[in-house]
């Protein structure tokens, strides 16, 4: 087999880079559990009727079939496809298995997603996400807003990332806004004010103007409510400004005050959170907050965390299940990080400790001090060869291993030496610590 | 739409199991890890063409295609399928990236795979398992066989499982034993002996004298050879018994006796070693060490753990990459454990703390005790509704937290009720601790 050739849009680490994905997916985890969310996992493939329901992304769906399927077999019939979100299989879980879980239910789920979009950077065909969601039966306290962007504020606020912007809306808001000044045809408005990023402020005025049936007036009111951002309650004043009233519109602002002032209170560093009026979040089952998120010098990558409250999360005709949510692009986020050389970690191995050999007679002994340290919490590692110790040493450099140890021989003490810096001091493997620092790989950033 | 079915085949947890499923895989990456072994993960998905070249698979392997695929697009042309197994992705990863690993590269995985095997008890088309492997450049040294061996011993010997049996033999060991008697087809001989689990030994000795050609003298040698197991290295006294000699018979007793001797050496409780010299594993590709393993009461289930070594993991033509290797099957055996209600969570959420609410304008003062709680460690949320306090301990009750708090009002000091007990006491947010069963959810086993 000649070397094989990566495959565009499934990207693959390195063991460091691995590393840096791991922290990151462990302060996730814990941060979610730390806020009682429970972790589950769907499987990876979905009937394709259910997937397709949502139409605008069928062309991207990866189907399955097994290579010697007969052709009455049950599967081509049921028509598998590998999932492209995980919040098609969290609400079919959550059908599949109301009568088991408890509600409000709080879960997060870690897993990858696949589709076939043409790759580029950030865009990959898979990729991981990181979910939180809380689902309830029949209604779901507004509170749960709040919660789901302070949960990711605190999870994403502790990583050596870029700074992070949470850019907060609200679709009561803008809809009652847009009920309020008159407009005779909302959702037109809001597909107009959904292409403000890509048109000429002119051009989106002109389509507020001919395909929404806006007059010239209300449309520049649009305008002025999308140009809104503020990273405190100060936003609902400039709406008043504006002079339109509107009942959703106000619940829509009371709403969005309680979340940004619920993530401002968090005070998770390198995270802030605005109210931008602009964000409309083309999914139109979004129903009441929006979120998305900007990394700073990555704004090109688009939004890296994007979610919002959706009324009916999935039904089964009796009951409808609301949600809240927020999707963690975590490849989306970290690849391209990783191509620039903005996250890395300090060694490619957990090993902190590498045990010298003498000679291969000596592996059973040294076996044991590797234990011993082991059953401290200590990564430790035999060398594999019993080389002179100056390549045992180089063995160590080349991973970024810091310690390496030296069991003594007969009567004589162990030594353990700081490869970086040469100290070499005596050691117990029952009692001697490495800095905390030294004791697992560090992510390092770019600062 | 209307509940759907579960998917046969493709089985998910409720938020209950997967709590033990997690800290089963906690427990393998943590041991994997202070051992040296770094993480990879590969794509889901391997080209075709390189996964068939293992003929005998190609019936189970899960083609990929896009939906609206063009016909003449890449994809297809290069035929993806989802990867069958950890060893042909990590065997690729190895030829892709050798320029930017360092060798012996150790390395542990732990990924869903897919088959479309017919499901049945402990045989999924989704399922997950953790391999751990060793790849040296052109040579590997043996003490690898030892290592993997004991790092999965480790791993498994800590678990709430039934107690687990290693089955060891060595290829060298039987080929070498089977040259030396005189056997004319040597793998003629080793495709009788591995039908021993399924035929009579009548069947098997006239297999060995049909398709073997041995005398009937020869056929009972293998078959004595085959009957030997030792929980230790005696097994070498009693194959030297039966009077065949042969150099590669003599390396491969040498290599079994260490593995043997480095397992038991470990002590890892609730797991035994024992030479097996039945097993040979079907795969052509194992020319030492092999490793079997089963679980005491689920024997039915075969081989939950398996691997040995190989003289050619992977080769570019150029250079070869000798590997030694074991895979544990974690879905094939927690699943069982599962349907049978033989592992199970104390709790369901990882939850500790149910902070209670009086009402709903003290929202924000719960959350900050609920986030007093977390910044030291201690999982907490702030109850969904400002139920009366009896509906509000059902809540905690119904998904096993332990503790709810009551913020003081006022001058009031807060306080905290062990729910199980009802014992109520006086507590600070910034000192309070359980006790360390009750932090985070606990596995419970049989017995």
């Amino acid at each position: 087999m000649a070397r094989p050739a990566p495959l565009s849009g499934f990207p693959e680490w390195l063991p460091g880079d691995r590393i840096v994905e791991q922290q990151v997916l462990d302060r996730l985890r814990r941060t979610f559990e730390s806020w009682g969310f429970a972790s589950i996992q769907t499987r990876a493939v979905e009937p394709l009727e259910e997937m397709l329901r949502k139409g605008e992304i069928d062309k991207e769906v990866y189907v399955l079939r097994r290579l010697h399927a007969a052709p009455d077999e049950d599967d081509a019939g049921r028509g598998l496809g590998l999932h492209f979100d995980l919040t098609v299989p969290f609400a079919r879980y959550v059908l599949e298995n109301s009568g088991k879980l408890t509600f409000p239910f709080k879960r997060y789920q870690i897993q990858p997603v696949w589709r076939g979009e043409r790759p580029q950077e950030g865009r990959y065909r898979e990729f991981w996400q990181a979910d939180v969601d809380v689902v309830g039966v029949g209604e779901l306290p507004f509170h749960h807003d709040v919660e789901v962007a302070q949960v990711m504020a605190e999870a994403l606020g502790g990583l050596p990332l870029p700074p992070i912007t949470l850019q907060l809306n609200n679709r009561k808001l803008i809809q009652g806004f847009y009920t309020g000044l008159g407009a005779p045809d909302v959702p037109a408005v809001m597909r107009a004010i959904d292409k403000i990023d890509k048109l000429r402020p002119d051009a989106v005025r002109e389509l507020l103007v001919t395909d929404a049936a806006l007059t010239p007036a209300q449309a520049d009111l649009c305008l002025r409510l999308a140009a809104i951002q503020a990273q405190d309650a100060g936003f609902a004043e400039q709406v008043a400004a504006l002079g339109v009233s509107d009942p959703l519109l106000d619940q829509g602002l009371h709403e969005l005050v309680q979340v940004i002032d619920g993530v401002v209170a968090l005070r998770a560093p390198g995270f802030s959170a605005v109210a931008d009026l602009r964000i409309a979040r083309g999914l139109d089952y979004y129903t009441g907050t929006v979120y998305e998120t900007r990394m700073a010098g990555y704004e090109h990558l688009g939004s890296i965390c994007s979610g919002g409250r959706y009324d009916s999360l999935a039904s089964d005709g009796a009951t409808t299940y609301p949600g809240v949510g927020i999707s963690f692009g975590v490849t989306r986020t970290l690849g391209p990080l990783f191509s620039r050389g903005a996250l890395r970690a300090s060694r490619s191995v957990p090993t902190c400790v590498l045990v010298a050999l003498v000679n291969e007679d000596q592996r059973p002994a040294a076996g044991l001090v590797a234990a011993a340290l082991r059953r401290r919490g200590i990564c430790a590692e035999v060398a594999p060869a019993a080389d002179k110790f100056g390549k045992q040493i180089r063995y160590a450099d080349r991973r970024g291993i810091p310690f390496v140890w030296f069991p003594g021989s007969g009567e004589g003490q162990d030594e353990v030496k700081d490869i970086r810096s040469g100290d070499q001091v005596a050691a117990d493997p029952s009692s001697w610590l490495p800095a905390s620092e030294d004791l697992v790989p560090q992510v390092l950033g770019e600062s």
